[in-house]
């Protein structure tokens, strides 16, 4: 039996608060259970060094875990003088993945800089910070366009992201610390509203993993997001 | 007049939110007005070098500010790869004022580490930071006595910090941005619940200022934090 | 038509030069047509502090790029004070995987680091590294049975890895870097001798791709990894 | 009894040299008792990037101590790879004090850096060197009017600095490290030559002090800062 | 006897392997001995700020160990965050003897950069470096030429480098690490082609050296220079 | 004509005042005519890690500049977060100089750290340094003597040192700033009393040098090391 008597393919509930922050053009708290990220979207008026002059846009990204997000306290990133490569491997694949939402060339001249911190942790804060981050993102495309910066939003479509693994015999869907830690086989899956794949990362903890075992992991992250992109337009539309 | 149509002596709603997070011994979200900071206590069983044989236990702090906790967004301090100026100052004052309400002799061989991290900016985070600390330190000192790790709370007194400045020919308690940025003179006061002093540091940022500007700078001060003790001890029996 | 009249599914000339240097426990030179990584074992008789005391051994792994390995010079990481996020991510891929053919408890309190330093790089520097550092460790191994180091090697089973992507229209094997810089979707994937997967990272650099075409890719990198497997059980044979 | 038999009242003996070394526009050896600062102001015709244009000048400080400056050997900070949060803290008060002794604006797209390096420490480095600097950067105005860089001196006033504290029951005015180490408070002011307050900073290191305390402290400050005025102004004329 | 049953004068066998690697203008593997280092110099069209706008060029150099080139594994420079005082020393020495070869005036406004990787070591990776930079240097300048960059090659003459020292009673050429470690005084002798120096590093590393013994040393270098730059001469004619 | 007057052969002006500051064992302000070191001494009853129960000492030394010794200010290192790479070079080459100085097994189990400070910049700092160090380390064995911490000074001779060089057509002693960077030959040479060579290290800036030349420098040095010797010794006798 899952913790809290989930069944296997069932999500955590999920939960996204828009306009948690007041100063951010998009302003996110998103819930996957207890795991909390708060994700801002940043507009800037300029593009990185490399893109000077092309008339593209870029999104990046910046992720963090308050010290006390964690059961134990973990040293704070700043105070040690560099981000670790946990930390810069995710805020990597978060900026790769909502880059893959945009077209970029729409985006003209324009910078945004997405931040997810991770202010409560419990499994899963890279899923819920890509399915956050995508939120703060339409909204501050939302915002560009009503300001007359954007003539319309950039976004391609919706994207989100979730954790499957396989835990004792059972292939599980959005795990939380106490499964994460003892599963044998680790997954995360980024993928569009309209079912396409965006980003797999996929890692034998434990033993190695066959093909089938794969595919059904695959499928479970397909109906995890569904849910998950639901939950997002929902959030959208209020 | 002021924002909001506060009184000169008025300081902004206040409020302590306490468990705000559920893995630290104490977690408070602290807010002045629209200015939110996080503070968590963590306890740990060892003391720094320093301390070590001493049988004296220690508290220490660390502060933060979220990338997109101000107007325009910061640059992320672990980014950078180290820690500004205004950070180390803010989190050696918070320490040190936290230090001076505790009985370390009496925190036998323990550490507590404050993190305050700040999830909204509208000017006084330092202030905010170390009134919330005290109710996150309170918390996990009770922890520790439930816990039976220590007989009694070590904490001596309750404390609590407000900026008061001048701003125009105006004498104002618990200043917000922008009237922060406007101030003449600018002064952040901790203090004890029984009205003696624990830290003054005051600025001018302008003109320099008289000595009895100062006084009545104080008296704004004394008000403004037996506002904020109050509030903190209604939170705490809550 | 792909450069060097290759065919899809073929992969580059792989070579594997053992004793390559003569200080370390294992020396391999890998090579995947002009791609090539210097793969070396240190044995340390230590382990990491997180592991003190409990009887298990450790493999961790290093990786840098000469800074002229590439078409045009790349900054020297040490010169710049730290590890960019490619570097850390490829290194935390290559430690992990190798750790996952290895029985750490019977690698009894010693250490081994894997050293991959690419000499010149051509697309799957990663990749290469893998299947090299995998040749490197069963060598360091071997030289510890024979020291009596360990009764038997720790090596459960051999491991390789290889790029796949789609360029145009095609999924391809073992990309070389015309083909990398223009595929729409690019995939690294790690498996055993016994065809079971070890990582899978598969990222939509264009256009999202479909479970299909992940299947697609899949079954060409256990094609390819067959062969580099052959190529390592020859080289460890001469 | 105080060392040396000092008055309560009664700063140290205090001396300024000026043209201490041969280089620098402005170059002080202040010494307040065995404390020993060289003060340089260095004329540079550049301003930092948020003035570009602005057509204002700036004024800003360094500061450390020499390894042997103090009892036991400290360490390089230099070495260490960073400065540390006490000299950050000493720099920003001693760049901001001198700062609001100077019309920024007359001083047009100048910058001068004061660098305050403590050759022998014996209590009040920091007052010392804002007491120098003051003399340094009197100097360094001189010799840009010398120049024609200016028309006139941009230096408003001359403004000095002392620490004061409770030690035992007495309140004393300039304290040496003996002293210091064994204060109950312990408070640094930095005021004009027409006793106006710039800064205020008062600590209690033991027992929170009294709003009466703070009065007698501040009385204090003025008679020991009045002294240092007087011989800053002799030092100048000599 | 020396090992290999060299002669006191003799150094061990010098190899230069031009187009080692295929990106880089030059890219040389020099072997002295067991002694490999990999030697690029990579051609940019831009100079350093402090000579933009000068008409003239500029070479620098970079200098690396693998962690694995000696017995035991040394820490990677680039994980460490900084490199160390040894590595700076020998860049700088090797950067300065090079631009002492090129009419700088006549490199208009290119730089070149000389990384020497040390593959492998055994003593005297410094001078074999330099060895080795000169002729990817010669080769880097040839291609300038060909490609139309340059009119003609602005090397003055060709450098090499030997290490000297006394070993027991002996002074001895080209010390390999057995010797090197053994060395009482230890000496780095760059010369020109036609025998002039360029350089003369030389060390008492036990107990002091007499003129005449500096004399002898130097003699001895000479021969061994000598002999490399024969080996130079006959690799840039093949 | 050199400046002041100076006969090619003859050093500036020496100086060595002891006692300089009052915390160090040793603390020696060394002035060769402008140029200013204050170096200090301190001893340490410990040893570093790679010499922990050998029974041996050890002497190491740190080298700074002043931000402000030097014509236009140079940044300083601590606010850079790294020492330079000639910082490195020239501590190093300190330390070394005075260990071949000093029987580190006589030194048992205490370090001592050499802090060479430059006050004031006009040539020669290095030679300065060295010199002034090989007093102050004097100083601190004599107070090691005299507390009872060892038996004899280790002190195996006095050394010192000197810049020499081919300025125009004239090899000159003992070097200004405006003779050194218009030297076509610079050298630094350490020595030890009885005219034995520690250290040589000899540069061309511009044309290489000579076999002859070379052995005329080092004719130079000896009579300049001489005449600071016996400087050194005077100093030591009052």
């Amino acid at each position: 039996m899952r913790p809290n008597e989930r069944a296997l393919e069932q999500p955590r509930e999920i939960r996204f608060t828009r306009k948690y922050t007041c100063h951010a053009e998009g302003s996110v708290l998103v819930e996957f259970g207890n795991t909390k990220v708060l994700c801002t979207a940043s507009v800037e008026e300029s593009v990185p060094r490399f893109l000077k002059g092309s008339g593209q846009g870029w999104v990046t990204a910046e992720y963090s875990m308050l010290p006390r997000a964690t059961h134990t306290r973990g040293n704070r990133e700043a105070a040690r003088g560099k981000q670790g490569g946990r930390t810069l491997e995710i805020q990597r694949l978060i900026a790769r993945a909502l880059r893959a939402a945009v077209d970029l060339k729409a985006l003209n001249d324009y910078s945004i800089t997405l931040d997810c911190d991770v202010i409560q942790a419990d499994g899963g804060t890279r899923t819920a910070a890509i399915s956050g981050a995508c939120v703060a993102l339409a909204d501050a495309f939302n915002w560009m366009v009503a300001e007359g910066k954007l003539k319309q939003s950039p976004l391609k479509f919706m994207i989100a992201a979730v954790s499957v693994g396989i835990v004792g015999d059972d292939a599980v869907c959005d795990l939380e610390y106490v499964e994460d830690s003892a599963a044998e086989t680790d997954m995360n899956v980024v993928m569009t509203e309209d079912g396409k794949l965006i980003e797999v990362q996929g890692t034998a903890e434990g033993e190695p993993f066959s093909f089938d075992e794969l595919h059904q992991l695959l499928d479970l992250a397909k109906g995890g997001i569904d849910t998950i992109i639901a939950a997002q337009k929902q959030a959208l539309e209020d």
